[in-house]
């Protein structure tokens, strides 16, 4: 099959960061006040086709519902009283404790659709009562200490990302809140080039981390889509995964160490390369969300840059064909790194998408071998090349055995130079009165497809009445020899009466569907505020009260993100 | 180089499993009755220059110094009061109730050089007052339900092969104790062959279940030298490593879910492929030693039967070249699946061991090239062929650059051949006046060095007294990107009037070095009771109290296996 030069393959709205001008965290004008920039209208960012398949698909007519103004959000005054304030100010000194409009508003929820609507509507009632900027692990202890004492709500503040509600704030005390920003602890402190290990804080993104270690020769290779907002400490708190996550593993396994800073004290856990010493506390700490403590360093394993990276897109007839091709490559240790599995319906809006005469071609030439309706797949490898090469022909064996026809590097190289550009499309989806959110699972081989079926079949009905239909865009992005991850992109016109509950009812709809059909609650975007309601049915009821007994020996007063993680 | 054929590679004397006919468990003789078999003399299972050697090194006399006679044991009356068992009896019925001599015995203890001396010594009295063996989980929590109600200590029972005390039994409180034998709940119960996962029952053996697998072509590939004995739940609930798990994982890395039957109820844990749902429980579960509850069901990540497996040896001039050889591999991601280098009195002992030709035309040739006083490597790769392939080649090149040379594929199939092999010397080795024991570590790469020189300082200083030399032979068993694990086989003329005092003094040394030069407490063996001691300096105050809290809330009466793990 010919090569597509012009292609460009998008993924569609994931919103799992912020665009540098939204609502939050904000950017500061000329005049030190928040403003927002105007996000570009869809024609500039769709081409014709893709919305004209969007108003279609979705009978919805795009019109013009934009954001209130910054200064028309509505912010409670500081619950926080000033003898706390004044506390606070005494451990971290006056500039690292903000109690003002901008600061708080900057600190207001994270980014899922929710928090977007909210914020666009002028709610700001989740903001913090005041935002404090710790330096140290000791002055983090001292604070989360004096927080127990003073019955303040902690919220830890990486980058601000979270889209499950991690930021909520929200505290069945109603207790004044405070978010601890963690920016100013963001350097590399040591580095093991025979061990691979590099430790670093917490508030490090992970730009900043690649250039570090670029002078080294050595790299984290940690690519979420929210890389370029989202921090270190955030990964390890949301056991986050990567681009490259099924060759390179999740974050979780990136993790050699971490301090944990909690109101009863420090807990320095895990012990590089690997222990026997007793049941694993380490992993208590990953996932734990803010609800134990804060993390204020992190010993994390690194690589050397890579020699050689191969990118490529294969396509399948069905989706079924993709699923038995990626689970036969599973099941011989032959997964690529990356690995992307789009179903028929992603597919299309793809292609779609893609403006110019390489997608035309694409598209034809997928048509004449009758894979019109399919998915197209990306892979991609990296390291030392001959093991690449190794390593992508036996794939490509596996591959071809299962019906899958290769469409190029283009199509592979095109995935990767757009990898985090998707979700800056979605300011503009919504401004033209657009649904668009994500959510995601992960299945074993043989639960997967049920699961599939399941959230699709939950989140049609949930949002079809009405003469609705929404756009479920699906795709495997992550692949394990059990089983593969399922990342699910919804677009709906929007109910604009009651935007809010819309999207509650279809995720209530999609996560009871998912979970039924044996799906995991979250397969790394973490519990959050948005998905506590269901973690029983996850860990069980016993699996929740060991997690509440560790949670009340750390933290007895419960000030620690007590919004999110357990269930009320 | 030249291959060398005759030439048989082994360990010396590592205890980490029973032999079948030795004092515990035992066997049955004809008569129903515990009986030992006779151990074959030392001249037997040594050749003459291994024995020269040992006496040389070690100043050692080879004397008759046998274990008292199976009936001289002492046991002391069972402490279960007769109401207790009659409600045991009515849980389980009388055949899953044992109180007899011979049951008793089997399950005292485990297989350390202690266990083992404190048996020969006609000394049981870690025997436990019953024995029972439920079929289900719900019977194993229904019996840990009333185990708590009644104040009775419950151990759980695998393969009976802990070497660090696993199975003592002790309790502060000096209750009556049971141990729970799992060899009813032995069997496969499900077999997902897509999602690569395997349901087994914790009593089921290495072997049972390699044979069952391979009837469809699948192993689960983990191979401890305990493999012949242990038990899957064993290997759960003491984080084992097994010979191949430089590459296919710890056994950690194998546990997609388990069953934990708890005194308060039974959790469920582990989401295939993964997930972000909160803190890992699973975790909490995997290392627990019985000390949470019992593991009542392991699901299992397996893999398609291997189509090719090449073994090697290597030679390192010493053994700074060897590891840092190893630490280039690690880097880049090229270790083997199987990685050991001897260090060079390990080398020099295992080429003494190996009589014949092939051993004596291999001294030679290493000789001739200045390895004589160097390390033996040997290395495996299983998997698909041309990646096999692809995998020895890149690591033979980093290996070549790291001044290795090769020294054929026989000592590598030696080694593979007689991997099991090294432990049935132990009994022989004690029966002559030896003491013998293991243990074991890991560190960053970094800081292994200076715990390899630590932990042989601490054990040449605490046997080397009264004109005693021990030789001490390390192996690094296992590597990882960011260091590897240290294994290290003691040898030295015993004391025979305080050995376990000789032994214990060593032990302390030994780990209060290794720990104290950046080593962890265990890599493989878990905790026991031999290390309990030691665990907060591992984990540290504050984590042993969060492990406490989790006790707390699964077994508030405390009578899971209270002798282990935790410090008093």
């Amino acid at each position: 099959m010919p090569e597509h030069p012009e292609l460009t393959i998008q993924g569609w709205g994931a919103p799992t960061r912020p665009r540098d001008a939204t609502v939050a965290p904000g950017r500061e004008g000329d005049d030190g006040t928040l403003v927002f920039a105007p996000f570009p209208p869809l024609a500039e960012v769709l081409p014709k086709a893709a919305r004209r398949h969007l108003a279609r698909e979705l009978g919805w007519t795009p019109r013009a519902t934009p954001p209130v103004a910054v200064r028309e959000i509505r912010l409670a005054p500081s619950r926080l009283a000033e003898e706390c304030r004044l506390r606070l100010v005494e451990l971290l000194g006056e500039e690292h404790v903000r109690t003002d409009r901008d600061s708080r508003l900057r600190h207001a929820g994270g980014r899922s659709y929710l928090d977007l609507l909210r914020r666009r509507e002028g709610d700001a009632s989740d903001a913090p009562d005041a935002v404090v900027t710790p330096g140290s692990t000791g002055e983090a202890a001292a604070l989360l200490g004096l927080c127990s004492e003073m019955g303040v709500v902690v919220v830890p503040y990486g980058g601000g990302t979270s889209v499950v509600g991690g930021l909520s704030g929200s505290d069945a005390d109603d207790r004044p809140s405070i978010s601890v920003d963690l920016g100013r602890m963001a350097e590399v402190t040591a580095l093991d080039v025979p061990s691979s290990l590099v430790t670093v804080g917490p508030g490090m993104r992970g730009p900043a981390l690649e250039e570090h270690l670029g002078e080294h020769r050595l790299t984290l290779g940690h690519l979420p889509q929210s890389w370029e907002f989202a921090t270190l400490g955030g990964y390890a708190a949301t056991r986050s995964a990567g681009q490259a996550s099924t060759g390179l593993g999740r974050f979780d396994d990136l993790v050699a160490g971490l301090t944990l800073a909690t109101p009863t004290g420090v807990l320095e856990l895990g012990h590089p390369p690997a222990s026997a010493a007793g049941p694993d506390l380490l992993g208590l700490a990953l996932g734990s969300e803010g609800a134990l403590g804060i993390i204020t360093e992190l010993r994390l394993r690194v690589r050397p840059r890579t020699r050689a990276g191969r990118y490529e897109g294969w396509s399948f007839r069905s989706w079924a064909a993709g699923l038995a091709g990626l689970q036969r490559l599973a099941r011989h240790d032959l997964l690529p790194d990356v690995v992307r599995l789009s179903d028929p319906d992603e597919t299309r809006a793809n292609l779609l998408m893609s403006g110019g005469a390489g997608a035309r071609a694409l598209r034809g030439s997928l048509r004449a071998r009758r894979h019109g309706a399919g998915c197209l797949l990306v892979v991609g490898w990296e390291g030392v090349p001959h093991l690449v090469r190794a390593r992508a022909k036996a794939a490509a064996s596996v591959l071809r055995d299962g019906g899958a026809v290769r469409v190029g590097r283009r199509v592979g190289e095109s995935w990767r130079r757009h990898r985090f550009s998707a979700p800056y499309l979605r300011d503009s989806l919504m401004d033209a009165g657009l649904l668009v959110e994500t959510l995601e699972t992960a299945a074993t081989w043989t639960a997967l497809p049920g699961v599939y079926d399941a959230v699709r079949g939950a989140l049609r009905e949930a949002l079809g009445s009405r003469g609705r239909t929404p756009l479920v865009l699906s795709h495997v992005s992550h692949g394990y020899a059990t089983g593969a991850s399922l990342y699910v992109t919804v677009l709906a016109d929007r109910d604009d009466d009651l935007p809010i509950q819309q999207w509650l009812t279809a995720k209530r709809a999609a996560t009871d569907a998912l979970v039924a059909a044996g799906g995991t609650l979250t397969h790394h975007h973490a519990v959050g505020a948005d998905h506590r309601p269901w973690l029983e049915r996850e860990v069980g009821p016993l699996g929740v009260e060991v997690l509440r007994a560790v949670k009340q020996r750390l933290d007895p007063r419960g000030v620690c993100n007590p919004g999110v993680l357990l269930p009320d």
